[in-house]
């Protein structure tokens, strides 16, 4: 197990109803003027906007709003967002929805606190945030584990680029989930943040620790819990433990509980940030489940047994131990089998991502030759572009 | 799932050398007065309080130090901390040790943090702590969480009444847990460990709510682990990843993880708690050994299935559906026979506890009549004394 120092103090308010609180705990806490961020038409149209508003005014809380957020979260309405915050004196920001409006509303705290640095910077590894504004959220999405994360990822459309930026900063004040919520989300959307959850702990699986097996059984446990509960939520919508189990996973596989002891970098996510940053029409899940499985043939024979435990511990795989890539194989053939059983893409051919693009995405992946991805097998731009050749054909 | 509201500050600096930081740390927090709060001669015979001494000598922070812990932490020490605290104006206590260092310090802190109450009024429920001296600590015996919880146990010598008591002020601010300083725990206390580790997560398993999927499943994966772990430390007591795997399982089994929307009362640890509180002799873990086959044999018949879930999961016991008591039952087993093995006692004739006080030890476990315990099975006084009785003979 390697070292680690952690601190994870987002307070969760998990359940039914729990929106309801939002306006006394904010007023407990002692805000005075709140942003409000969120997305599309759809907190309105469910009535949960309007509900927060409601709360608030009964609460005396001060509000200001913004609205807009896109499934990539965009610099461009980040920075109205910091404009706004100063504006208006804002000491609170509320996300109401999901990833992308959390990830928006934690680069509007780092810029809005960080009056003498452009925001971009932090995404660019340039400089960290000496202060922020604090976030927290009500999630109607179970995928990104924002809620619970120090992570956020922004594109500058300018660019093209999409970065992920880590920082403690990032960590909301409190998360209120609630897992009817999630009830209205689209069959293709769960299979998405099905996807992601998934991914965000095997990604830290599949690092290159060889012992930590606390986090290795945690970590298949709660596997086989989102593995189950995604079937059931694409069956049956309003399952509510289903909804509660990935809206919980969500939350406990991107917090740092699956990592812990292990050294991991997360390739798949950072070549999946090359294609819904070039094709922003491209869902992260759905970018994610074209590419994993390419990527894990790919570098599994520099790890066969690892992978075939996966298999074993997660698939019930009967384990070959002669020829563990077998047993290894058949694993990632089960992921596959599962991502389209939940209707998500397999293959970049049914994401209509031009092949033709690889390279271009490879470089960018590279930081334009400023990095490798290290990893079981470290990927450098012919490896990249390998994986997309190999993710590509319909299958 | 139930609702949950949940809040986990506490900073975990988890592996080799963490207590090298101390001092450090300490300074950069801002704190100006430690009590150091310790046991026996072993934090000193191993040289560990010398060396944070100087750490926080070459950082310049003052210290005041008070030894003496025992295995259950009494009051009458309490106190004398509390008094300290108030003379020395400490503003930081610093736990060197296990449980039982922690829980003392966490009780000093309470008692320091308000100085118009009696301290124990807090363990007996008639007031709840308006302020609090920060903890901290160097863990050196991986058993009962408090680096990471919300619990605090303390014995009132003049009376013999052990109690609990839960609150957000017993977070510790940080914990540095360093696997290393366990390699000299004796074979026993590490067995001891062991069995607190995992009752502190059976215990919330064996709670009453019937949906909780990803708790259940994190916490089968996590017993699994400490069962390992256990088995390997108790053989070979310097095995760097069994002494971690225990330390950091130690923590997650009772910082609320495996108890998240799960509604439990820990019935074992009240009636070992009367055990340990009239023969002080007997270590908490191997209390709760002796008891908890008994326990379950006797509860079991009000749902054999969850039994049967845990003896099929964790134990890998074959399912047999049609009577699924037997599924349990052989689950039952194994926890005894695991216990067993690692030279614990799985009876009270073993402990010496004499069958005369059954009939005491139960009517202070119901606080004079003024509780039943709810469970899987309530508990009232006779079904107490029906399971020392059950207890007591020698297997």
């Amino acid at each position: 197990m390697k070292n680690f120092d952690c601190s994870i103090p987002t307070r969760i308010i998990f359940g039914e109803d729990g929106e309801k609180q939002v306006g006394k705990l904010i007023r407990e806490y002692g805000f005075h003027k709140v942003l409000i961020h969120y997305g599309g038409g759809s907190v309105k149209r469910s009535g949960l906007l309007g509900q927060v508003k409601e709360l608030l005014d009964k609460e005396g809380v001060g509000y200001v709003e913004l609205g807009g957020v896109q499934p990539n979260p965009t610099l461009s309405l980040v920075r109205e967002g910091i404009e706004l915050c100063r504006k208006e004196r804002v000491d609170l920001i509320l996300a109401i929805g999901g990833g992308s409006v959390l990830d928006s509303s934690k680069s509007i705290g780092d810029g809005a606190g960080n009056p003498d640095r452009d925001v971009w910077d932090f995404f660019l590894g340039k400089a960290a945030p000496a202060g922020h504004i604090p976030v927290a959220a009500i999630l109607t999405l179970s995928a990104s584990g924002s809620e619970m994360s120090q992570s956020a990822v922004l594109t500058n459309e300018e660019t093209g680029l999409k970065r992920g930026f880590n920082s403690p900063t990032h960590q909301p004040l409190f998360s209120i989930c609630n897992p009817k919520l999630t009830y209205s989300v689209s069959k293709f959307q769960t299979g998405c943040g099905t996807v992601d959850i998934m991914m965000h702990t095997l990604e830290r699986y599949f690092g290159w620790s060889k012992d930590s097996a606390i986090t290795d059984r945690i970590s298949e446990g709660l596997l086989k819990a989102v593995i189950e509960a995604g079937r059931i939520a694409d069956q049956n919508p309003e399952d509510y433990e289903a909804r509660a189990t990935l809206m919980w996973a969500g939350s406990l596989s991107h917090n740092g509980l699956t990592g812990f002891g292990r050294e991991f970098l997360m390739q798949v996510h950072q070549l999946e940030h090359e294609l819904s940053g070039m094709y922003p029409r491209i869902a992260h899940g759905a970018g994610l489940s074209a590419l994993w499985a390419s990527w894990a043939r790919y570098v599994c024979p520099a790890w066969p047994e690892r992978f075939a435990q996966y298999a074993s511990r997660v698939w019930n795989v009967d384990g070959d131990f002669e020829h563990p890539m077998n047993t290894a194989l058949a694993g990632i053939k089960a992921t596959e089998d599962y991502f389209k059983s939940l209707g998500m893409p397999v293959s970049l051919e049914e994401l209509e991502v031009e092949p033709e693009k690889f390279e271009e995405m490879a470089e960018k992946c590279t930081n334009y030759g400023r990095r490798t991805l290290a990893g079981i097998r470290k990927l450098d731009k012919p490896e990249m572009i390998e994986i997309f050749k190999l993710a590509y054909p319909r299958r």
